[in-house]
């Protein structure tokens, strides 16, 4: 592990992208995005995630330089259409209008289609709360997940995220997926040949299974049964409401040339046309302090200005920066 | 049981409210409401839950002459003020805008405050998805489950439902509890000194139990564990947001004389307006027409003009309309 400036991440992330001849915009706002879940304590979806994107840039599955066309079908509604780019640079186009939009109306909602998967998820509800709004996130994703009792891979791991301000202090996000667990820990139990709980995963032929190897080549199960496959069907259908790929549909984002071309939703409320002041961040504190409720996500104080990465990542991250 | 023709049903219903002297408004409301639940196969929160609002009632926990007080404080944000009535009230009186600025904005959302517990949440995004509209609601209730490891009763079972339209059939409708049962499970099987499955409830120290009488002292937990208390705590605040009561301070619903004073977010938006046309209702047909997923929310195919009815509610219904 190595201790690094978060400036100095930002910049090594940015020129392994420049590296591959990827658009200044996007390798900006991808660098961004990667050293914020970093700094959030997300690390599945910081850097070690930015090798997925390198690889999709690398093989075309990610377009370098995308045509974005953000529209506005409704008063408060956006689309953005990443054109096959990475979400993060679509939303970062469509913000202003959303930002507007949302003060104006007091709510609205931009929908991000045609777009790679969305790398972390809370990384778009907490830019918002830092803006003082409420913001709800869902996104699909390649297929990997059985609901209803299919055999077949129906729905990607739709992870659903949310911030909510708190002025004075960091706003609270809570970013999760729909599945019960993350596919990598199936693929990881796997390899160790260790069996997984009951509840992870189908087999093949739709069976549930306690054999992590038959899960790989099964399905995800979601998270809570059957209500958690319910939540997972609402962030699809909302996800892919402006014509997003469906995940069953939708190219895997680890191999082959095709992007998965999924869909975003990202609610926005403005709290204070409501006028109900800090009255739930202090509720919030209320439970914690009192009621001894535990949110790791409310124990982020604040973002560190450097973070601890992996030497081996770092390396791997020169090299694509400085490919001779 | 009995078969009854629902408008017979509806106007038993109503006498019986009537007859306590409630505002023929909200008579009708709940009269409807109470047979929509009955026709869509909900009856837990159909004729049998009808007996809690007139207890309610007759009690003073639910206002029979509320002053209702309808406000937009923001061009797609409504609230209404329940004035300690009925929700489904306040939602009918509301209504007509949140039609018009939805269509007109394409999204808006309403807050009811200050209200009885919310009956069939399902009801209210039903209404709306009948309209051609996408909608997700979310309420909170008198506090009873536990989140973050507590070993309090934080918030309620809060329910989240969401309505799909789909031209030419009922809409998909999908209506759950944040809760991993519902309480009344784990006192029944406290009256037949059964024991419950584990990840249900804690006792009043906050152990996880098995034993549903020290369940019934306890918490319910949340459906997926952690997951799933995320979702409710969602619903808590989106569904407090214009000034709702917080399942924590929340009367109950079934004692004494004050009312809960809860809240509920009902949140529309306009399909047409992104011009998806019929793309999601090919593709839930599609999932489980050829991968065999089984949405029982799907399988209802019309309404029935009749329901089956337990003869003795409806002795106990018709002695509410005929107390001499």
């Amino acid at each position: 592990m190595s201790t690094i400036p978060i400036h100095q991440l930002h910049e090594a992330c940015r020129r392994a992208l420049l590296a591959l001849d990827v658009d200044e915009r996007s390798a900006s706002a991808l660098a961004h995005a990667t050293v914020e879940a970093e700094r959030v304590g997300n690390s599945a979806v910081g850097l070690a995630h930015l090798f997925d994107y390198l690889d999709g840039f690398r093989t075309g599955r990610i377009d370098r330089r995308p045509r974005v066309v953000v529209e506005s079908p409704a008063p408060t509604m956006i689309t953005a259409d990443a054109g096959g780019g990475i979400a993060q640079y679509a939303f970062g186009r469509a913000l202003p209008d959303l930002l507007h939009r949302t003060r104006e109306y007091g709510m609205a909602a931009l929908w991000i289609r045609n777009s790679f998967t969305v790398g972390e998820l809370g990384y778009y509800p907490r830019t918002l709360a830092n803006e003082g709004l409420i913001a709800v996130a869902m996104a699909n994703s390649p297929a990997l997940m059985s609901i209803g009792g299919s055999s077949s891979r129906i729905l990607g791991t739709n992870p659903i995220a949310y911030g909510y301000p708190q002025p004075g202090r960091l706003p609270l996000v809570i970013d999760q997926a729909s599945s019960a667990t993350a596919f990598v820990n199936i693929r990881k139990a796997a390899e160790r040949q260790e069996s997984i709980p009951r509840g992870w995963a189908l087999d093949h032929d739709g069976r549930p299974t306690e054999d992590a190897a038959a899960a790989v080549d099964g399905a995800l199960l979601p998270f809570g049964s059957h209500r958690g496959g319910n939540i997972a069907l609402l962030i699809e259908l909302l996800a892919t409401l402006a014509g997003g790929s469906f995940s069953i549909g939708a190219p895997p984002f680890d191999s082959g040339s095709e992007g998965p071309g999924i869909g975003a939703f990202l609610l926005a409320l403005d709290p204070t046309r409501l006028g109900s002041g800090d009255r739930a961040q202090r509720w919030l504190q209320r439970i914690t302090a009192e009621h001894g409720v535990r949110l790791p996500a409310l124990e982020l104080e604040t973002l560190p200005d450097q973070v601890d990465v992996d030497d081996e990542l770092v390396d791997r991250l020169n090299r694509y920066a400085n490919p001779d």
